[in-house]
């Protein structure tokens, strides 16, 4: 991770933990689950790349704000809301692993093993809900308690709220994809890109950012803009990432994305080009537990086919059309049109 | 239920209709699954008795804040967090009827069936799942765009997303209970009703009602402990109808709670009562599917073992203990204080 991004992560990770100890005022009086929830939270919630928070702080700070405590309170919140989409997504995709370690719902199954409950599945999926309900809540709870002008805080309730809710309808789209028999087009699977990681990634927090720096409304938009392309390309590169690199930054186990068979841009070009070359066999490894050796085929077929190539010239297109829209931002100096350029630069060398 | 309630239900469902519509604007443009859902939504969010919608409005009236677009627009944001919280619930219970139709999550499993997917009670989950966290956000939308002073507005969201983080707290210690070995205690149960039910149900609307009025903090607060007390006693008469009444009001099948072994405050102290009278196998019909014979014995054995007597005398202990603090409070006429009155005597009445 760069410098620009890493040099937030420690503030916010205190200002998180703060936020979640916080709220102990309250949820503690209901039961002892408060306090478990809450231990759970912080370790999750600060175990990750902490990107969407920092990236509130990089929208201040291009705009001319500092950040300070409200800042990082609000890239607190949005990393709450991170580990509950993050929570919710895990118990749809039954995915037990989860930056490294296993996801909340299954923490919460080997405690319904441990206490001998019934149904212990069904005891961490549901107990993982919860969760990941409760990480929501408490993200509107920071928001609406930092010491930002009343005004400013009901707007970025309203845009986060308005944002999130695109990401519940694009991940309806994704579990659907997930599920459906016919392959996701690509225009489905940019749409997904883009709504469900795009925006929120990137755009939603350098917005909150802008607007806390009270940046103009069309600069906060055409910065968002900037955003949603970057964003894109993260995800490109994060699915590049779970297929191409062993011990992935996301956590997850090698090749899981592909037992998973997860709808990829990669997995669309390469299904397309494999029939009648003599990697044929390739995309039925797809949707089935993998072996090192297939995952090795498919790595070797996403070159010699050209897929590598053909998503390279995609990320590249996407990423000269939000060079243009930096270029015409009203930043606060050169040195911060450098920082989002350096953002993208990084975004870019995301491969293997 | 009375008119005192009813008289909000057509303005609150309208306004119900216009939020979930107005959403449309940012939600439709994902994709095609966001007009769907919004369907849903408002079919199942108008389709129930929007009590804690009436009540925001009760409680701005009884401080002498006539209801209006504002107080119907956070009474259809309670009414969306409702509709939340049930969707999730549904998908903890596996409860596939709700409000006398498929539950969201069954409704999406059919779909998937129609549709061919794979896996479609994973995938009636996960939408399911979604489809709740969107209901949940659009009502801190829909707070945020209220035209309400901004401090108003963020001191509601704060209530709100305090409040529910605690009924998310009690829904835990709920799905431990469901799925533990050793049954709940009294206060266990009572617990659960407060911080699940009786709270969120009365509290919390009455209190975001007063605020709007602005009515004094403390004397929001007493009216929050009022509704504390009868949220209480309308979750043990929930209980109670589900128990006693067929074709109850909950719209769910007759004697669901006993085959779902729903720990009660009645199940609790029948099982005490039970052992060495007639009634001795009568515990054992609980958590099974159950014949209309074995309920009318489970009625039977309630009435003859003293248990619906000792839960009344429970109940009017709670009532007075309400009345005196409703004799205390500083509403705007004494036609306030018996409209209140006439909500507790309607809840006190809700048996069989």
């Amino acid at each position: 991770m760069i410098q620009l991004l890493t040099c937030h992560r420690e503030p916010i990770a205190e200002q998180l933990t703060k936020v979640i100890d916080g709220a102990a005022g309250h949820l503690d009086r209901v039961n002892s689950w408060a306090p478990d929830l809450r231990g759970r939270l912080s370790e999750f919630a600060t175990r990750g790349k902490l990107v969407r928070g920092s990236l509130v702080a990089v929208g201040a700070r291009v705009f001319g704000h500092e950040p300070d405590i409200d800042v990082y309170q609000i890239a607190a919140a949005l990393e709450l809301i991170q580990s509950f989409l993050l929570i919710h997504d895990d118990i749809m995709d039954k995915d037990a692993t989860r930056r490294g370690a296993p996801a909340i719902y299954e923490q919460y199954r080997q405690t319904g093993v441990q206490s001998g409950f019934g149904r212990s599945r069904q005891f961490g999926e549901s107990m993982g809900i919860c969760g990941g309900d409760v990480a929501m809540l408490l993200a509107f709870e920071a928001v609406a308690t930092t010491s930002l002008d009343p005004s400013l805080r009901i707007d970025l309730v309203r845009r986060i709220a308005g944002e999130i809710g695109d990401v519940g309808i694009a991940q309806m789209a994704d579990v659907a994809n997930g599920h459906g028999r016919d392959p996701a087009t690509e225009t489905e699977i940019l749409s997904v890109h883009r709504w469900k990681t795009g925006r929120y990634t990137f755009s939603l927090p350098l917005m909150l950012g802008a607007r806390i720096a009270e940046a103009p409304e069309a600069e906060a938009e055409n910065l968002g803009h900037w955003g949603e392309l970057q964003g894109i390309i993260f995800q490109i590169r994060d699915d590049q990432l779970g297929l191409m690199e062993d011990g992935n930054s996301t956590g997850k186990p090698v090749g899981s994305d592909v037992t998973a068979d997860k709808k990829t841009l990669h997995r669309l070009k390469l299904f397309a080009a494999a029939p009648g070359t003599r990697w044929e066999a390739v995309p039925s490894y797809f949707g089935n537990p993998i072996s090192s050796g297939q995952l090795g085929e498919i790595r070797d077929a996403l070159a010699e086919l050209g897929v590598l190539d053909e998503i390279e010239d995609e990320v590249r297109r996407l990423n000269s059309e939000s060079d243009l829209i930096l270029e015409q931002l009203d930043l606060v100096s050169d040195a911060a049109r450098c920082e989002l350029r350096e953002i993208a630069q990084f975004n870019l060398g995301r491969r293997r």
